[in-house]
C-alpha cells in the first residue's frame, strides 16, 4: 500500500460541520460565524460572556533547536490534543495561521502532518478567513495616512528620514525590501526611502495576537510609534487618528477561528506573528477563549524552546495572565543525531553514539523550562527509521535530567499514538506541581533583562552591545518603556547567534546589533544577527507548480 | 420624525438567514458557502449544474452623465429588483463590490440608499468575502514572480525597462504611484522603476469579471502581457508559470456572492473593475448564475451610459453572449438642472427652464441605447424637492424622444415606489422588441472601432491619434488582437473628453493619449485624458473619523 501524503490524508478527512465542532465546546451556532461549512469565527459577544468562567489547563508544546530533519511540533500539538480527547478530556488545540506568501516559495505550511493534522488544510494555506489580509489592510492604511499627512502640510512635523513604519504585503517579494516612494512630481508627494515587510512581521500582527479585546486593540494600535521628529520625539498612530479605522478593519480578524482535527476535535487557528522580531505564538484571545471552553488547551510556540517557549512564557503568559501547567518538549531521534554531528544524508543507519552526543541540546531545554517553574515532559516524535536502541538512548538521557521521554506515534496512528503522552500530561497537571513565573521581573532594567535571557537560557557568558544601543535602552526606560519584556531575534538553529553551533554550546557571547521599540505590541525587540523581514522566492518557486489538476484538485500546495 | 441615514436603515434591516435567500432561488444550503449568517458564495459545482437551464430576462440600469447632484443608479437597480419581486416576478439584482481603499478617503460606498439598499452594508464596505484581497494577492504574486525571474538570471530576457505589470494595493496611497524598487544591493535584485495601482484597476479584476469558469480564468491569466524584451516581443504570465497559482488564489473569489436587499430579495454582489481603464460591470459569472436562477435580473454599469452602458453592451454582453431586453436610464430633476447650467448650491428652487435646457443630455443617451437594438425607459429617481412642473418637463421631453419617463420613489418607499417602472420593464421585455447587437463587429479595425464609438456614442467629429498610436494598434492587429473590443477611458462627466462640457455637445474631437493592450481581459484600452489608477487620500481622510463608538457600532463609514 502506497503511503498517503499529508494532503491526501487531509482531503480524505471525514469532516463534521463546524457547528458540531462548536457544539463540543458548547458554542451555540448563532455565535459561530461560518466561513464555508468547515470554518467559523467565534463571535466576540459570546467570548465576552465567558469572562467569569474558570480556565482549563494550559499545556505548551515546544521543541529542541530545529534541524532540517524536522521535529514535528505542530504534529505533536495536534496529536496530543486528539489523545487528550481520546482519554476522556475535553481538549482543544491552539495554533498559528499560515502565511500566504511563503507557500508560493517553498512547499509547505501544512497544519500538522500524517494522521495528526488540522483541516481544511488547503484553505488554511490560502486565504483562510482573511485575517492576514485584514492585518495587511490595517497596516497599510496607517502607512498611507503617514505619507498623506506629510503631503498635506505635515502639521505633526514628521521627519521624513525618520519614518519607521514601513508597508507590508503577504508575499515573498525581495524587490520591495527597499524602495524610494513618492516619486513622479508634486502630485505624488515628497520622495523618501521606504520599504515593505511580509505581513507576519507587522507590529499589527503582534498587536492583534496580544490584545485582549477591541478596546485594548485600539489602545495598542494608537500607541504604535510610526516616526520621529527632528528633535527625536516620537509620533504615534493615534496622532494621525489612524487607530479607530485600523480597529474597524481588524474587528472581524480579532475573532478566533475554529476548525477541527482529523479526529473531529476543536482547533483554534488564529494569528501568526513572526517568531524572531515578534513573539511567535497564536493569539491571546484564541488561547483565552479555548481555556474558557475546554478542560485542556494544547498550544505551541515558534522555533525551539530557547526562543519560542521563552517568549511564550516571558511575553504572552506574563502579559495575558496565563499560567501553563505543563510543557512538552518535542524531540526526534533524527534531530538528536544531527545535533550529534551526523549529516542529513547519513540519518538512515542506526547511530546510538550520535544520538547520545546530540542529547545535551535537549537536556539544556529541559533545564531551561524548569527555570519558569513548569514541569516538562519530552515527546519523542517517532519515525519509522528509529531503532529501539536509539530511542532508549534518548529516554535514558532524559531520565538523568529528571524528566521522562515518551515515544509518540500520532503521525502514524493519530491521537491513539499519543495516549501515553496525554496521560503523562494529565498526571503532571493534576499533580499541581506547576508554579509558573516569568524569568525576570518587569522592573528589571532592559539591558539586564537581555543579559538574563542570554545567560539563563542561551548559557552565554556575556552580551555585547555598543554604547549607542545601551543609551537607546536607557532613553526608552526614561520614556516609560522600561517595564516591557524583551523579544529576542536571533537564529533558531542554535543557542548561540551562530546557526552552525549545534548541541549545547557554552562560552559564547551574544552580540546585539540593533534594538527596536514595539510600543503598541508592548515589547523591546533585540536583534542579534541578520534578521530577514521580507523573504524572497527561490529560483524555482513552488508557485510554478501550484495549479488545479483535471480532477479539480489543487496540486503543488503541499 | 428625524430622517434616518442610510446606515441607520441598513442596520435596522430585518435580514433573513442567507440560506432562506438562497432558497428563493432554489439554491440548496449545501451549495451556499456561508460567510457569517448573511453572506454566502454560490458553489461552482452548483453553477456548473445549471448550465442547461434557460436564461431569465436581463435588464440594464444605466444613467445620464453623472453630476455632483447624484443620480441613484444603484438605488434604482435595487428598487427595481424589489419592485419586480413585488409584482410577482422572481427577480435578482447584480451589482459590483465596493473597493476598500477609497472608503477611507471619502465617505461612502453604500450599496444603494434610503429604502433601496443591499445589506449587510458595513461588511460590503469592508472586507466582504475577501474577493478583492484575493485579487490583490494573485496580482502581486505575478509581480513578485517577474522580479524573481529577473533576479535568478532572467532566462526570458525581460527588458527591465519594459515591465508593464505593476503591483496593486486596495488603498488610496499616492506615495506608491511611482517608486524605484529592488534597491539596497545584490540581495534585493536589479533596481528599476515600478509602481502600484489600486486593486480595482488590476487586469486580474477585469479578468475575474469576464471569465466564465476556472479554465477560462486560467487561460486569460496566462495571456496577460507582463513585459517586453528588447526586441519588443511580449512576455506572458504563462511564460513565468504564474497562471496556475494565480487561479488557485482566485478560485474562491470566482464564486459569486449572494446577499439580500432590505426587502429580503436576492442580490449578487460580485467583482468591481474600474469603469475607466476596465469595463466597470459586475462579473459575468454572477450575471449568468442569476439568469439561470431568476426570471428577471437587474444589473447596472458604471458611470453614465456613454461609458458604462457602451462597455456593458460592447464588451460584457458581446463576450459573454448576454442579450439584455430592456435598458433603464436613470435621471434626476436635479441633475437635469445641473446639465442645464444651474450650480449645485442653487438646486433648491423650481427651475423648469433649466430642466428643459438640461434634458438633451438624457435625450442623447436614449438615442444611443437604441443603436444597440434595446428599448430604453427613463426612471426619474424622485427627490422631495422635485416639483410637478419640473417632472412634467422631463416626461414631456422624453416623450418627444419616443420613450417614457416614469417617476420612481424607491428611495422613500422601497420596491413599492418603483412598481410602475417594474411594470413598464416587464411590458417592454414581454413585447419581445429587443434585438440586441453590439455597436461594431469584431472584425472592424481597432482604430475604426474607436472612431465608431466616438462618432456614434459621443457624437464627436473626429478621433485624434498620432502615428505612434495608430502604428501600435496595427501591430496588435498583426499579432492577432484585432478582434478585441475597445475599452474607452475618458471622463465620466461629459460626452466629450472635457469634464466641464455638460449637456449634449457636438463638434468636438476625441484625442487619444495612449493605448494599452489588456490581452488577458480581452480588450484594448484607449485612454483619452488624465486617468488616475491610484487615488490619493484627501487632506482630512474619512479614516480619521471611522471608529467603534461606545455602543459597539461603526461610526464614520457612511
Amino acid at each position: 500500500m502506497a503511503m498517503k501524503t499529508d494532503i491526501e490524508i487531509a482531503r480524505a478527512a471525514n469532516k463534521l460541520p463546524i457547528q458540531e465542532i462548536g457544539a463540543k465546546l458548547n458554542i451555540p451556532s448563532e455565535h459561530l460565524l461560518p466561513f464555508g461549512h468547515d470554518k467559523a469565527k467565534v463571535s466576540s459577544d459570546f467570548i465576552k460572556a465567558q469572562a467569569d468562567k474558570p480556565n482549563g489547563h494550559l499545556v505548551l508544546v515546544t521543541a529542541i533547536n530545529p534541524t532540517p530533519a524536522g521535529e514535528g511540533k505542530t504534529t505533536t500539538t495536534v496529536g496530543l490534543g486528539d489523545a487528550l480527547n481520546l482519554i476522556g478530556k475535553k481538549a482543544a488545540v491552539c495554533i498559528r495561521e499560515a502565511s500566504l506568501g511563503p507557500c508560493f516559495g517553498m512547499k509547505g505550511g501544512a497544519a500538522g502532518g500524517g494522521n495528526a493534522q488540522i483541516v481544511p488544510m488547503e484553505e488554511m494555506n490560502l486565504h483562510f478567513t482573511g485575517d492576514f489580509h485584514a492585518i495587511t489592510s490595517a497596516h497599510n492604511l496607517l502607512s498611507a495616512m503617514i505619507d498623506n499627512h506629510i503631503y498635506w502640510g505635515n502639521k505633526l512635523e514628521i521627519d521624513t528620514r525618520r519614518v519607521t513604519w514601513r508597508r507590508v504585503m503577504d508575499m515573498n517579494d525581495r524587490a520591495l525590501r527597499q524602495i524610494t516612494a513618492s516619486l513622479g512630481g508634486v502630485a505624488n508627494g515628497f520622495p523618501r526611502e521606504a520599504g515593505f515587510d511580509i505581513t507576519v512581521a507587522s507590529e499589527v500582527m503582534a498587536i492583534l495576537c496580544l490584545a485582549t479585546d477591541l478596546k485594548d486593540l485600539e489602545r495598542r494600535l494608537g500607541a504604535i510609534i510610526v516616526a520621529y521628529r527632528r528633535d527625536r520625539s516620537p509620533i504615534y498612530a493615534r496622532d494621525l487618528k489612524a487607530d479607530g479605522a485600523m480597529t474597524v478593519l481588524l474587528a472581524q480578524a480579532m475573532q478566533p477561528n475554529l476548525v477541527q482535527t482529523l479526529e473531529n476535535n476543536p482547533a483554534f487557528v488564529h494569528g501568526g506573528p513572526f517568531a524572531n522580531i515578534a513573539h511567535g505564538c497564536n493569539s491571546v484571545i484564541a488561547t483565552q477563549t479555548a481555556l474558557k471552553l475546554a478542560d485542556y488547551v494544547v498550544t505551541e510556540a515558534g522555533f525551539g524552546a530557547d526562543l519560542g517557549a521563552e517568549k511564550f512564557l516571558d511575553i504572552k503568559c506574563r502579559k495575558a495572565g496565563l499560567a501553563p501547567e505543563a510543557v512538552v518538549i518535542v524531540a526526534t531521534v533524527r534531530a538528536m543525531k544531527m545535533n550529534g554531528g551526523v549529516a542529513k544524508s547519513d540519518l538512515g543507519p542506526e547511530n546510538v553514539e550520535a544520538v547520545k552526543k546530540g542529547c545535551p541540546n535537549l537536556g539544556r531545554h529541559i533545564q531551561n523550562i524548569k527555570k519558569f517553574g513548569v514541569p516538562a515532559v519530552v515527546a519523542i516524535n517517532h519515525f519509522v527509521s528509529d531503532t529501539d536502541a536509539e530511542i532508549a538512548a534518548v529516554q535514558d538521557y532524559v531520565k538523568t535530567m529528571g524528566a521522562e521521554a515518551i515515544v509518540c506515534r500520532h503521525w502514524a496512528d493519530g491521537g491513539a499514538g499519543a495516549e501515553a503522552l496525554a496521560k503523562k500530561v494529565v498526571e503532571i497537571v493534576e499533580s499541581g506541581a506547576a508554579q509558573y513565573a516569568p524569568l525576570y521581573p518587569d522592573e528589571m532594567p532592559l539591558f539586564t533583562k537581555i543579559e538574563t535571557i542570554a545567560k539563563e537560557i542561551y548559557h552565554a557568558d556575556e552580551v555585547l552591545a555598543d554604547k549607542k544601543i545601551r543609551n537607546q535602552l536607557q532613553e526608552w526606560e526614561k520614556a516609560g518603556y522600561g517595564h516591557l519584556p524583551i523579544c529576542m531575534a536571533k537564529t533558531q538553529y542554535s543557542f548561540t547567534t551562530d546557526p552552525n553551533r549545534r548541541g549545547a554550546p557554552t562560552g559564547h557571547s551574544v552580540p546585539v546589533r540593533e534594538v527596536r521599540l514595539a510600543a503598541g505590541a508592548g515589547f523591546v525587540v533585540v536583534i542579534c544577527g541578520e534578521i530577514m523581514t521580507m523573504p524572497g522566492l527561490p529560483s524555482v518557486p513552488a508557485a510554478e507548480t501550484i495549479r488545479f489538476n483535471d480532477a479539480g484538485e489543487i496540486e503543488g500546495l503541499s
